[in-house]
């Protein structure tokens, strides 16, 4: 196990990420440090930083190097972007930074850190082909990714910070202002954006995103206390937009859910993000937990020879999802033999009744992580294990998952012992028959937990037949060992009625 | 770390549970099965268990074997109570159980299972001089304790199911045989508690008590999830009582909260309790979730030479509650220096500012808890872990604290960042000036938090002193760090809002 420290110099914040992870195999975010260091302040005609930004940029990689040193990490990774990329005084800033944090600051250019943004976006997500994009506080980078790979990227100094201070004179702005902002990003991303045009979802990073995604939750009323993976509709943008546009700072700073580092630049920021929306013809944005920072972090915890990784591609996880479910089953160190053979056995009655539920690859997969992760709630305690599982699952960090999956997942590993899923507080992340997938994914996991239930491997597998209208669940059990085994037998007919009335059949376990 | 097994074989139920443990260090209860044997079903004037009775015991001994086998069990105790003490069978079913087990089950008396039983509850609470009772399916053992040493103990033949055998021919009974019931079991009882008799308080344990307090926590819509710890005053148990005497099995099935392994046996043991609480006069009864098994597995995680016993008493914590906290900072992997470093600095404003609180040493006791224990949510996930930190307290294991106290903890912990401490939940098991208590020692955590933000300990400690009406924090600082803990200095400005107005006085930090 080894610890990487991410550095992040942006125009806006600075920040510390650490990871404890053994590489290739498992990693897990342990400490994060923002300051808002505000880099980009006051840039005049002579694009020097000016001193007190500086000293606070000092300052914070002061206590990044001490937090380092505390949390004994082994490897420091320091990245500048923009405000000193743009620097005039760049030299001397590098120099008394080095000083400061103990370690050489990285300039990255506009290509590399599109590059890492999307290192971070596409190993958290699932997608295929998407557009990307990561508006900072200096700069805003749009990448299209064709098969997981970068097709074309590029990176423009149209950050939020920088934008605010051009443009805006006061909070509010005025109208003409937000336009004026408004008409000139559209007019920069337009010329390169109109070739990079295609019909694929766009995921957006960078901590403005975030922001806007938290106060659409909170008008919502959002049932999920996640932002990664989160659909943000440019409907509901424009109307933050609109609102936005119109209040004083310290009507800002009272918008539930806003972030009090942020009110003076969200607007910009905001406009910004709007404007590579609307020009690339999207309807919603999928908010991205990850950039730059965790771009760094995969490429070190990706770089050799690892089991998620092709060789000839970038530093990127092959089935991010199914790394996801591994990652959180080393976690919490579940009992792996059990946990294994209960996945196993759900997806032998999932294959076994495809006729009879109708449901496909995707519902398989979710079936997999839920049964690979019913028991993780025992990391906190043996009692009501069950609960503590979805608590879990639903705090944790399964980035490639939709929120209506992470929902469905952890609805498996809820009842995986006994009740009635419970959909109604997801209702509006919740699609046509997400009910009836809860409980029939749900009555699988529980159908296979019984026939393990003495954890023992004893029903080595199972198929299932219809035998006049009703479902005859076969265990095949080792002639020597069927005595025994009678135990798993009757526990799992007794825990059979939830998926029996989820399939509207009779089920008989023999 | 090593895992020990305990198998407990009683009259009612057989039982398995697992600890991982270090010992004398730290433990974590991994596992645990029940299987509903009754054991003691039907036993005639023979005095000899019956053989189906005999079987469903094997059977569930030899899971156990398997169950052990597959977690990687060090070491397997097994103990047998009342059924098999007395049964005129007892050697060739003791043959047979090994034979099934691979252990031999060492069969207590009644003053070893009364002494296991006390073991397990007197590491579960603080008290010094307390009564204690368990009630099993086949007998129920008393115990004076006096300055957490047995002082007198008694075992007799009056267990749940053995009562409800002899006395009870239907469900429900009929007024007569329950009053039978009742006066023999208070009979028996009164010779024996009568030299017992003191004013001190009553703790229970055993399965009929712990299934009597989930029912009266779903009768009142209890704010906690927890049983152990739980106080069933004597007239909520008369009120269940006086519901469960007039119900049929099908009745008691659909109680809320109902264990349906229990129902034909519960009324019997109710009434075995009711009459200890009632010849006792006790007002109420406070419950264990530990007792006979715990006990055995406390005998070995104390055995040595540890630091937490004293080697001229029986293995007994000599602070339980200091053990708890330091157990549950171990299980969830604190980052100590930070974690011990923040619990002193906010001892120091404790200690400086008790003329303006007036809080003793009860309320010290949670602020070191909850000042330890504050990051552990970080095991769930870095966001939203004060969150989490207060979901692992409020679900997790701290014996030895009330649940008012675990709620006062868990308050801290979520409120150590950020928010008003919200009480309101609580209100229930709050006593007076409690909301307040949260606000105070909420409030010193976060001082103390980001007084040690930079998790360096470069503030080693504070004092305070009035000045003007105002409160002037100082902290202790080498001269040539100064400078650079102007960053903590200001975070703590900063986050002192809380505190001051619980106190109801301006601070300076200086």
């Amino acid at each position: 196990m080894i610890k990487i420290g991410v550095i992040d110099l942006g125009s806006n914040t600075s920040r510390l990420v650490i990871y404890a992870c053994e590489p290739g195999v498992s990693y897990k975010l342990v400490d994060q440090v923002r300051e808002r260091v505000r880099l980009a302040e006051g840039i005049g005609p002579d694009g020097a930083l000016h001193e007190e930004p500086i000293r606070r940029a000092l300052e914070s990689l002061t206590l990044f190097r001490s937090l380092c040193k505390a949390s004994q990490v082994d490897k420091v990774i320091a990245l500048a972007t923009s405000a000193t990329r743009d620097a005039s005084n760049q030299a001397l800033f590098l120099q008394r930074a080095k000083a400061a944090c103990g370690v050489e600051l990285r300039v990255l250019s506009g290509e590399e850190e599109a590059y890492y943004g999307y290192l971070g976006m596409i190993n958290a997500f699932q997608h295929d082909d998407c557009f990307m994009f990561d508006v900072g506080g200096g700069s805003a980078q749009v990448t299209q990714v064709v098969n997981r790979q970068v097709r074309h990227g590029f990176s423009l100094p149209l950050g939020a910070v920088r934008m605010s201070e051009r443009f805006f004179t006061s909070t509010p702005p005025s109208r003409k202002q937000i336009e004026a902002l408004y008409d000139y990003v559209s007019e920069r991303l337009s010329q390169h954006l109109a070739r990079l045009k295609s019909p694929a979802p766009l995921i957006g990073s960078g901590g403005t995103a975030r922001a806007l995604a938290k106060l659409d939750q909170e008008t919502r009323r959002y049932p999920m206390d996640r932002i990664h993976g989160y659909e943000l509709s440019v409907d509901a943008l424009d109307s933050l937009i609109k609102r936005m546009s119109r209040m004083t700072l310290s009507e800002l700073e009272k918008m539930p859910g806003m972030n009090d580092e942020r009110t003076d630049v969200i607007l910009g920021g905001a406009l910004v993000i709007r404007a590579i929306a609307r020009v690339g013809k999207f309807d919603s944005i999928l908010i991205s937990g990850t950039g730059v920072r965790e771009g760094a972090f995969f490429e070190q915890f990706l770089k050799d020879d690892q089991p998620h990784t092709d060789l000839q591609a970038p530093p990127v996880f092959v089935n991010p999802r199914q790394f996801a479910v591994d990652n959180m089953a080393h976690q919490y160190q579940v009992w792996h033999e059990h946990s294994f053979h209960v996945r196993k056995l759900a997806c032998d009655l999932f294959d076994a009744l495809r006729p009879l539920h109708g449901f496909g690859a995707a519902e398989r997969e979710l079936l997999c992580a839920g049964a690979l992760l019913h028991d993780i709630g025992y990391r906190v305690s043996y009692y009501n294990h069950d609960k503590h599982s979805q608590y879990l699952i639903e705090s944790g960090d399964l980035p490639a998952f939709t929120h209506r999956e992470i929902a469905l997942i952890g609805l498996m590993t809820r009842y995986h012992r006994k009740g009635e899923p419970d959909c109604t507080q997801y209702a509006d992340i919740f699609v046509k028959d997400d009910a009836m997938r809860a409980r029939v994914l749900a009555g699988m996991v529980r159908l296979a937990e019984y026939l393990e239930r003495g954890r023992r491997q004893i029903v080595r597998g199972v198929t299932c037949q219809l035998e006049r209208g009703e479902i005859v669940v076969r265990a095949d059990i080792l002639p020597h060992l069927r005595a025994e085994a009678s135990m798993e037998l009757w526990e799992a007919q007794r825990h059979s009625t939830l998926l029996a009335q989820a399939l509207g059949r009779n089920i008989r376990v023999v």
